[in-house]
């Protein structure tokens, strides 16, 4: 099965080749993955920057715990929720459904009604978690287009958001970063080649009732 | 590309075939790919119900906002996090990596410490969002793993938590019902089949520097 086969290839890269890039091609693919990743009514309350730029990512370096992926890898995805969700976020949804779907936009309103009441039923907290966790479904598709193409990945909660959203001038955009993903390609040096997967046995993260 | 192709292919399924069984062999491969998913840390501290007793799916369907999904389908898979995080489940996760990658514990514990006053920065509020947030990329790979099998999937909020809770008894297994996932096989009369998927364009949803 391919995704069990890339999920065992697949590891948290310590260490990146620096002389090796991600082609466009391949960057377009991981774009797509994240794009077809579902969320909660579709609504995709979130933007993913690509940090080619080197000079940004060494501004970056010190405030993600000097972590070398930051700056040998070859692109850095950082993902970003809205900090706010605006009723013109979730017209701006149903318009784009109306019109993809080819369906009456009146017919759709009471569902743009329907998110919006539940919505509101949210304390900020609880909006904010939920924001955050949407992201991760497509940290996960990133992760696994990665190993498909043979690329490689770091997934990173280890970085000072307040620090990224004022380096990458994200709260103007009413964005704050969340997690980061270095991709490229494993150095060979990395000692963490190899090393055998931890994970829960399935009695223990299992129950089948 | 197997990956896009798969998340292409699956869709939110509204109606189920009630007469279709998930294969214990398939059950076996969701169960991998939950399992291999990325979690903080490798810390996997959720606990993921597969439920297929129909007398339960029943008293499930009505704080389950009445869908049909929750008794058509022929599983339930029910996503939960540990409510609190004790030093014990890291030190549980510091022995399990020791004993599966042959290390000296002593070296090891460091890390833990680590892991421990990380954990202790967080505030009540931000730790039940990180928690959840990790379920969300098991989610994600749930589907996908459906979807590579030819299985039909609804990922779902629209339940209600503490309803789950005291019918499941969670809470005295220390455990909150998150997110949810009926998985089964599509009704041929899903008025959803082929519905086109709605998906921000790339220029709103990425930001390259």
């Amino acid at each position: 099965m391919e995704l069990l086969k890339n999920l065992k290839w697949r590891y948290a890269t310590k260490k990146f080749d620096t002389t090796k890039k991600v082609s466009s091609d391949d960057l377009e693919k991981l774009k797509e993955a994240v794009q077809l990743s579902v969320s909660s009514y579709g609504l995709q309350l979130y933007k993913v920057l690509i940090i080619e730029n080197i000079e940004i990512r060494e501004q970056l370096k010190p405030v993600s715990w000097n972590q070398s992926q930051i700056t040998d890898s070859s692109h850095l995805f950082v993902f970003c929720n809205y900090i706010d969700v605006s009723d013109n976020a979730i017209d701006d949804f149903i318009k784009q459904t109306a019109e993809i779907r080819g369906l009456d936009l009146e017919r759709l309103n009471g569902y743009g009604d329907f998110i919006k009441t539940k919505l509101a039923e949210k304390s900020q907290e609880e909006k904010t978690s939920w924001l955050k966790s949407q992201i991760y479904i497509a940290l996960g598709n990133l992760l696994n287009a990665c190993a498909e193409l043979k690329i490689d990945a770091c997934p990173m909660e280890g970085f000072e958001p307040e620090a990224y959203n004022k380096i990458l001038n994200l709260e103007a955009q009413g964005l704050n970063a969340v997690v980061i993903a270095p991709v490229g390609y494993r150095h060979q040096e990395d000692h963490t080649i190899g090393a055998k997967k931890v994970r829960k046995p399935f009695n223990l993260l299992f129950q089948e009732i």
